[in-house]
């Protein structure tokens, strides 16, 4: 499937929340970099939109993903917490399990991908 | 999984294209409204970027999806090739097993949605 650059999913519930990769990157950075802003900046995310997926992921949801810490020298950070953990983990089992069930027509489509194709500049949603 | 409004996934191909949910859509509405510009109408979409979306259908597969004719009373109409009809097929039948393969996950994601979520007027991507 070398043609295939990434593939992507993405949920929408009826409360209006929607999880997509955005939200799993950033989970998945700050259990990395042990701070919003600095799971942010990793993907070139500013620390305003960070904070605001930040705070939704934690809406969301009937638990908080991300614990912060105030205060210190450092000036606080952020880790997930154990409901963040699973979150995480389960989207990420998601992707695998989906791309697995759909290897055959991911297959067929790479190998009806036309080579010589030049993208429109816009931005094309479909 | 009542709570699920819907998941959609979308391929992005190394050329620049990309299939989800809009094209796949297109297709579909192609399929039983016999015109461009009647399946775009059909979801509201306009009949210039229906008709943009279509072209790039037909130019990111080596065999062209969708079939224009020209003239006529009826101004020309489109329907869908047999490449086209197997490329939503497959399309759709990728959706389905990747529900069924992510199932147990999309029931605990449900499970914990928070029913008094009150999601920002802004556009999150995440």
């Amino acid at each position: 499937m070398s043609r295939i650059r990434r593939t992507t999913f993405r949920i929408d519930f009826d409360i209006g929340a929607r999880l997509g990769p955005g939200k799993a990157q950033l989970l998945e950075k700050i259990a990395e970099h042990g701070s919003i802003r600095s799971a942010g900046a990793s993907f070139g995310m500013s620390y305003r939109r960070a904070w605001l997926l930040a705070d939704e992921i934690n809406r969301m949801f009937t638990e908080p993903s991300i614990a912060t810490r105030h205060g210190g020298k450092s000036g606080g950070g952020a880790e997930l917490t154990e409901f963040g953990k699973e979150l995480l983990s389960r989207y990420r089992r998601m992707e695998e399990a989906m791309l697995k069930a759909a290897h055959d027509d991911l297959e067929w489509l790479s190998g009806h991908i036309e080579p010589a194709f030049q993208p429109l500049g816009q931005k094309e949603d479909g």
